[in-house]
C-alpha cells in the first residue's frame, strides 16, 4: 500500500514529519510512503536523520498552503501545493491514503471535492477520540464538519462511528449513545428528539439511548453522536483539559491522555479513501500515529465496511 | 425582605437545609426566612441545632414532591407540597424569593407558570457559574431550559447574563461571548450565524465576538451565550471535572472549584421574582449560598435592572 504524507503541514514541519516517518519505518514494514513537499528540504532532513529511503518516494511540491489561508481559494490557486498534489495522487490512485497536519479547511475541501463520498453517505463527518477515565477510549462525532445536521445524518454518523470503533479502536459491539440533555426518550432539542427513534430502529448499531455531558468522560458509550456544533465545542473543551492540567503541573495520567498527539489525527469518515487531518501542533509521534491509522484503515477496509453497513 | 426556602428538597433535606439556615443567620442580618416543609421535623432540627428563631417562620407542608416525579402532574396533584406552597407564598407576595434543591422540573414549571415573566422577556433562562482557571468566574446560559432557541432569545440571554454578572458576580462591563465553533463572524450553525449580528448591534452589552470550546475555562468571556442543548452538555461535562479530579485524588484548587456546591444554585432569570434551583446534592454551604444569592438579587433589584435593559 502507498500512503501520501504532506511534509509541509503543521507548525513543526517538515522536521517533525520526517521524524515521524523515521519512527513509522522502524515500527512497521507495511506501507510505502509518498512524502510530498520541498524536495531539497526533505532530502536533506532524511539524510541528516539517516532515514532509510527504500520505502520512500519524495514528491516535490513548489508551494505550501498556509495555516490561515482561505481553503477553497488556496486549493484552487495553489495547484502546486503539497495538499493539492497530495489529493491529486490520492484521486488518481497513486496513493491509497493522504495525511496532512496543514490547513484543516483545505484538507476538508480537498477530501469532499476531490475524493468521492462512500456510496450511500449523505454527508462525510470528522470525529475525535475521547479518552475515558477507566483507561479506554470512545469516539465522538461529528466534531465540526457539519454544524447543522438532519436526523438521517446523525443516524449515519452512528454507523460510521461504530465501524471505526470496531475496526480501528478494537471495540466489539460498540455502544452508541446520542448526546442529549436527559436520559429519557423524548428529551432534547428537536434534532435529538427526531434522531432517537432512528437510532433505536437501526439494526446496524448497538444503541444504548441518550447520554449526557456527565457521560462523555466515563465508560458509558463508545460512540457518541451529535451534530458538529456541540461536538466541536466538546472537543475543544476536552483539549484544554490537557493544557490546564499541564499548566497546573498536575502530572495526572488521565488528563495527560487528552494530549491529542497520542491519537493520530482525525480521519474524514465517509469519503471513499482514507484522509487524515492532523493537529497543527503535530509532533513526530502524531505523524507516526497518523500513518499507522491510515495503514489500519486500508488494511481493514474500513471504508468498504462502512459502505456495506449503510446499504 | 422575606425569603422562602423549601426544607424538603434535595438528597440531604431537611438536615442540610437547617444547617444552611443556621450558617446564613450567623452571617447575615438581612432577610427573614420562611421555612416550608414538615413543621415537626423542622422544629425538632432547629431546636437540636439551637438555631435562633426570631427571623424564622416555619410554614407547614403536608406533602413532598419526589425527585423523580413528573413535574407538571406532581405540582397539580400535590397542592400541599413544599414546592407548591413555596410558589403560592411567592406569587401572593408573602415572600420575595423562593429557593429549593428539590425536583428541578417542578421548580421550573412553578417558576414559569406561577410567576410572571419580566416584561419584555421572550423566554426565561437558567444559567450556571463556570470557574475560570485564573481564579475568576463566568456565567454560561442557557443551560437546559431552552433546548431550541431563536436568535432573539440568545440576544436576551446575553443581556440578562450581563446584568447578573455585573450585579451578582461584581464584574464591571462583562464581556459577552457567543459560543461557537470558530472565531470569525459567519462561523457556526444557522442559529449562531443569525445571532452574531444581533449581539454585535446590541448596545446594552459588551460583545467580544465568538468564543470556542477552548475558551470556556479560561479568562476570555464573562458571559457565555448558547442555546440550552449545548449549554447543558457543557455544564454537565464541567461538573464531572470535580468528580474525576476528586476520584483521582488530585487535590487541585482549580478543579475543586467545579464543586457546584460553592455556587449556590441556579437562578431562573427572566421571571419577575427570584427563584433559585439547587443541586439535588446540596449541603449546608449550598443552602447558605443560595439564600445569599436570593438576598443579593432582591437587594440589587436584579430583575428590575433586566427589565430596564430589555426595554
Amino acid at each position: 500500500m502507498n500512503i501520501g504524507l504532506d511534509m509541509m503541514g503543521g507548525d513543526f514541519a517538515p522536521l517533525e514529519a520526517v521524524k515521524g516517518v523515521q519512527q513509522y519505518l522502524a515500527e512497521s514494514t507495511t506501507a510505502n510512503l509518498f512524502l510530498i513537499g520541498n524536495k531539497e528540504q526533505i532530502n536533506l532532513l532524511l539524510q541528516e536523520h539517516q532515514v532509510p529511503t527504500d520505502r520512500i518516494n519524495v514528491i516535490h511540491a513548489d508551494q505550501v498552503i498556509g495555516m490561515h489561508e482561505h481553503p477553497t481559494k488556496a486549493l484552487k490557486e495553489k495547484q502546486q501545493s503539497s495538499i493539492a498534489i497530495g489529493f491529486h495522487l490520492l484521486a488518481s490512485g497513486k496513493t491509497d491514503a493522504f495525511i496532512s497536519a496543514g490547513n484543516t479547511g483545505a484538507m476538508l475541501v480537498g477530501a469532499l471535492f476531490s475524493i468521492k463520498a462512500v456510496e450511500g453517505v449523505l454527508r462525510p463527518t470528522i470525529s475525535t477520540i475521547i479518552p475515558k477515565e477507566d483507561g479506554g477510549a470512545g469516539i465522538l462525532l461529528d466534531v465540526g464538519l457539519n454544524a447543522d445536521c438532519k436526523p438521517e445524518q446523525l443516524n449515519q454518523f452512528a454507523v460510521m462511528g461504530s465501524v471505526y470503533a470496531q475496526l480501528i479502536l478494537g471495540i466489539d459491539n460498540p455502544r452508541v449513545g446520542l448526546m442529549n440533555v436527559g436520559e429519557e426518550e423524548g428529551k432534547g432539542n428537536l434534532l435529538a428528539q427526531a434522531t432517537y427513534p432512528l437510532l433505536k430502529e437501526n439494526k446496524q448499531i448497538n444503541f444504548i439511548g441518550n447520554i449526557e455531558g456527565r457521560d462523555v468522560l466515563v465508560d458509558k458509550a463508545d460512540v457518541m453522536v451529535c451534530e458538529g456544533f456541540t461536538g466541536n465545542i466538546i472537543l475543544k473543551l476536552a483539549e484544554t483539559l490537557y493544557e490546564i492540567s499541564h499548566r497546573r503541573q498536575l502530572k495526572d495520567e488521565y488528563f495527560d491522555r487528552f494530549n491529542f498527539e497520542n491519537y493520530g489525527g482525525t480521519p474524514v469518515l465517509g469519503v471513499a479513501k482514507p484522509v487524515i487531518i492532523g493537529h497543527g501542533i503535530s509532533g513526530a509521534k502524531a505523524f507516526n500515529n497518523m500513518i499507522k491509522v491510515a495503514e489500519k484503515m486500508i488494511e481493514k477496509d474500513v471504508l468498504g465496511k462502512m459502505k456495506d453497513a449503510l446499504q
